[in-house]
């Protein structure tokens, strides 16, 4: 961190701001705003698909009708109504739940930061996918919480790997508090949970008496088919879920939710009190109207045609551009696809020589909490239109190309770790 | 906390949970919906004075004229537009600060969770007011931070008090991290502290090298006079400052923020991130285009009224109708005031039959860490009418006196510490 030595305050904080580095996803946002750059690094929906009209009209009616509800303090479990329609949604992925086991959070990192809160003292273990989503490794890291990754391949997470995890980990006396899994349309890693697995993966965390925490904000926009039940449509106990409003309506709002065993829910509730105080009235009543008058179901159709469309395209540009050596994961569903660069290359060190080619990506290493990742990046086809996708993966080659020849040329370059600034925290012990 | 015993999970929990205890505002938040009790209870300001249709009109406009900014991500730190104008604000209390160094939170709840977050580990000292706001004890207990309160009197925290309590955990060897300090329009004490005291209490922060958060909710909403400069005012060091558009505009937008020396808001950011992500762009639009577009300071004018109305009515009508031996504070500002019991009595064990009586408090305990406050309450004004509050005081007298009757004819009354549900925790050394 920059300026540390300076900082006067510096002997003053608490020990977990150790963990608390700078995320890839801030600097990226950074960097993605240059309108010149082609940013496949963000992950973000593609809002213009919205009826803003509609939006505007439903918005300043619940203002007029319902402004003082609206406008004034609400409960720290979130507005009653809302977890209602919540659990209508889940339905859809064949969940059974009562809105009391509902909480409502801003946005579902919220929801992961009040779980990890709730379960994780310092030195505790967090296992996760390998690679994982980078604001999880953030909130795991910011509880001082170790990640210890498990393998995954083109069917999801690796149910066996996982059980050799644990049962190491149980060996070695260590405590693990939940595995944290992305079954859908996984971020980064585009793969999806096969069917047969899902039922493995619940066995083998039972039989380790481990805590499973479903996050999964992209379930209902698979290309291909109807959504499959979740995890924790097919038990009841032992699976804390995570659901989201910001890719099905939009992340502006930060509402999403999380769903608990009851007695999990309640402890839930207070650290929200003591974090926020409650969610804000606005933003859910928003939500539950847009939930309750506008064709929701059929907007999120329209999202999945765009971004069908979007993976098709960079699929295509990929398949036409890339070097041979390079590989990339196929997603049925979600915002991205996962790529393997050719031997040698390393994705951090090179982000700096794309962004002054005009692209952007998120380079590996900041989905692992171990330092590995390093020839990986992911891509996000959700926010560009197809043709600048297709400019975009045509400037990356040009990029890959590139250093396929100066590594040719010299040999593997020098300070090939130069991605320290953009990879989550590495626990010491787990490097 | 009823059904630990049953809890499946009760054993995996972190130890920070055992700090988080139901909160005294959730419990009373149920009971002050119901139509037929005088609440005075909340702190809920009176929306209703707002104008709602050009609010309304207002919030269509933005959705329409700039809804893919509002509903998309945004920045951890919050939207500079919005920190531009939070300086503005801060100006009229003599606050010059850089938007820079501004981050937007969800209600500044949220700021007093990230400043708790990044300063406090297990069992460092909070030193607070006595009596201190109950939001912010519970943050500190989800912390394990402990309170060590000081004592305030007509004018605020005592300075001489403040030094003395220093000078003793310095000497136990005790690590303060900040003190937690609410100078305008106290909650719940309803007292200022003085012009002449903000030059002391900074003297003696400085002096012992504790940093002051200062959080100023109610800043604005003074009776008889301009806003005093705040403490940041006098100092750009060491000084962190909450603010907060709850009691200025709605809470139910959940838009507070932080002012904080450079470095300490680098750190805050981080820990924001791994919190929410960012703050909803949605709810910090609103409040930058309605201190852009609507006549915000005419509109605290107004709420100021209706408050100052509300507050002659509480004190005339406690006056007329509550027993000798009672006594409470004068407010020139804010919600509260600070009810002290005829001696022997228990506000606590009082509550129920409060309710019964259809008028609700928060008894004193609630906002002391240390188990003290027994023979306290806070009654709120900011909420119901004139009418309405002087009924409430008219049953909440009947009460008291039904009380005194009681305890002249039986004597004290078995269990008066029957408040435990309701006072926030108490950290097992300092009882």
């Amino acid at each position: 961190m920059s300026g540390v030595d300076l900082d006067p305050y510096g002997e003053r904080y608490a020990a977990r701001t150790r963990g608390m580095t700078a995320s890839a996803i801030r600097a990226l946002f950074a960097v993605a705003n240059r309108p010149e750059v082609v940013s496949l690094a963000g992950g973000m929906p593609y809002i213009e698909a919205l009826p803003l009209e509609a939006v505007s009209d439903m918005v300043a009616a619940m203002v007029r009708d319902h402004g003082p509800a609206a406008l004034q303090y609400g409960s720290g479990q979130g507005l009653p109504a809302l977890r209602e329609m919540i659990c209508e949604v889940m339905s859809l992925e064949g969940i059974a739940a009562s809105p009391d086991d509902v909480v409502v959070t801003v946005g579902s990192q919220q929801a992961l930061d009040l779980v990890t809160r709730i379960f994780c003292d310092p030195g505790d273990v967090v296992v996760a996918e390998a690679p994982s989503y980078v604001g999880a490794l953030s909130t795991f890291a910011s509880y001082q919480a170790q990640v210890v990754h498990v393998p995954m391949d083109e069917a999801g997470l690796v149910p066996a790997a996982l059980d050799e995890t644990c049962a190491r980990l149980a060996r070695e006396g260590r405590t693990v508090k939940f595995l944290y899994t992305v079954p859908n349309f996984h971020n980064p890693a585009g793969v999806s949970l096969s069917v047969p697995r899902r039922d493995e993966v619940l066995a083998v965390a039972a039989r380790h008496g481990v805590l499973v925490l479903e996050d999964n904000p992209y379930g209902l926009l698979g290309f291909d088919a109807e959504p499959v039940h979740a995890l924790r449509a097919r038990t009841g106990d032992g699976v804390i879920y995570l659901g989201s409003f910001s890719k099905t309506f939009a992340p502006g709002l930060r509402v999403g939710w999380v769903l608990a065993p009851h007695s999990v829910r309640e402890k839930l509730v207070l650290a929200a009190e003591a974090s926020v105080l409650c969610p804000p009235n606005f933003t859910q009543m928003v939500v539950a109207d847009y939930l309750r008058t506008q064709p929701w179901q059929q907007q999120v159709k329209v999202y999945r045609e765009v971004y069908r469309e979007r993976r098709d395209a960079i699929l295509d540009a990929m398949a036409q551009h890339f070097p041979a050596g390079s590989t990339w994961t196929r997603p049925a569903g979600g915002f991205y696809t996962w790529v393997t660069l050719p031997e040698g290359l390393d994705a951090g060190a090179m982000l700096p020589r794309a962004v002054q080619g005009r692209v952007a990506y998120v380079p590996g290493g900041a989905f692992y909490a171990d330092g590995s990742g390093g020839s990986k990046m992911r891509l996000s086809y959700c926010y560009p239109p197809p043709d600048r996708i297709r400019e975009g993966v045509r400037r990356l080659a040009a990029v890959i190309d590139e250093e396929l020849e100066v590594r040719a040329t010299f040999g593997p370059a020098a300070g090939t770790s130069g991605d320290a600034a953009v990879t989550a925290p590495a626990p010491p012990d787990l490097a």
